[in-house]
């Protein structure tokens, strides 16, 4: 197959209750899945805390790294959300109502006791940007750029990203294959390594868990090759066998 | 109450599975709860690859910047775990066989079939680091200087923080209060910002959900003054209450 070119993204998580071990995040693995489907790789990620200095710093050593950059949390309409100042003072442009966003707010909240100054926030964009459409609650995502700038509370997020599914260009899909197995990954190791060293385009990703009181793996080959994918699962797969390590097919 | 002295810490998650998005990442709000109740500050986080000079930045980027840097993820017998080897790289020292790890897993192994290569390999330790015991599986977590270098198991994690309980220099506590109300926080924006002024110890973060079909939005003040936080949270209540917004102390 050709070569593509590999398209590369970084979220950086805005929030003291994630750092406080107060919210579980959730958007992690939900932009991570979802870059996948887009052909687009999440390579690293930063939570950083409700602090301009620190959400400045994090903005601009990544959208520059990566094609993309994302943004989680601190967009709503109390005093400890920044994000919106702190990444306009990253990208050196000030900060703007969007009339757009505006009248988005206004319609949202007539029956909701009308816009105040606190929602009006919401409609802060840095100077330059776009919206991305909330079917939620109203207020917008934002996006300047290859800056994307999300909710934080998980379903809100959910809504941006189907908004902006197939708007941006990727590369080539990464597919994977998952085998689960009843044994200790100690003891397949070289079986593993072997494996991917003779399929160059696969990566096999070991797992192990406890679950029912017992141990196993999750082997997870990763390739942009279907064929070659195909290859090293069968090649794996029949390792496990021939060591007389049963194995389940899409993982345990 | 008298100043004391703030200590910091930053995590480093270590693995292809968070950032494709397969796994949900757990040990970011376990290890930020147990930082909090050893008087330590969880300042950030970053999620990297199973990338040798990716991690070996972030090593060296955050082991300066505070006093103690956690790692999860990495540390088994499959070639995909490089953690120990980027580490060591990180910190200018070779890789060797810590004799009482080596002596642990033989222990363990000895009736699951012996100690073979890959076994072994969860012996190898930056040269100089000290072990930190793991109940469940026998191979040892690491630590060297300030860098503690944890499994990415969630429950072989918190086996590990378990045994460094207590052992960690940490400063005064964060205490926190959390106040639930089922009213916009855009009604109570001014409220909240005006609280928190009135207060100097105290942080008021805003934390909006939908449940139930409706929204509300839990506040949660944070301080190391317990007569302040209080003082706080019974001026945010008082506040509230004459809106009309009536509170759930605990939060919802």
């Amino acid at each position: 197959m050709p070569e593509s070119r590999i398209y590369t993204a970084a979220l950086i998580v805005i929030g003291d209750e994630i750092l406080s071990g107060r919210t579980h995040d959730k958007n992690i693995a939900q932009i991570a899945t979802w870059l996948g489907v887009q052909g687009i790789r999440l390579k690293e990620v930063r939570v950083v805390a409700d602090d301009t200095p620190a959400i400045v710093e994090a903005v601009n050593t990544l959208r520059v790294k990566h094609d993309y950059l994302f943004t989680t949390g601190g967009i709503g309409p109390t005093h400890d959300d920044i994000t919106v100042d702190a990444i306009a003072e990253a990208l050196g442009v000030g900060v703007v109502v969007h009339p757009e966003a505006r009248t988005i707010l206004e319609g949202y909240y007539e029956s909701r006791g009308g816009l105040n100054e606190a929602r009006l926030r919401m409609a802060r964009v840095p100077e330059g940007a776009d919206l991305i459409p909330n079917r939620y609650t109203g207020a917008p995502g934002i996006r300047h750029g290859n800056v994307f700038i999300m909710a934080g509370v998980p379903q809100i997020t959910a809504g941006m990203l189907d908004a902006l599914s197939g708007t941006l260009e990727g590369g080539a899909l990464m597919l994977s294959e998952t085998l689960g197995c009843w044994c200790a990954e100690s003891e397949v190791a070289e079986l593993l390594r072997l494996t991917e060293k003779d399929h160059v385009t696969c990566q096999i990703g070991s797992y192990p868990f406890w679950k029912e009181g017992r141990g196993g793996a999750n082997f997870v080959i990763r390739s942009v090759d279907a064929d070659d994918l195909a290859a090293c699962s069968r090649a794996l797969a029949a390792g496990l066998e021939a060591m007389a390590r049963p194995v389940i097919p899409g993982g345990i």
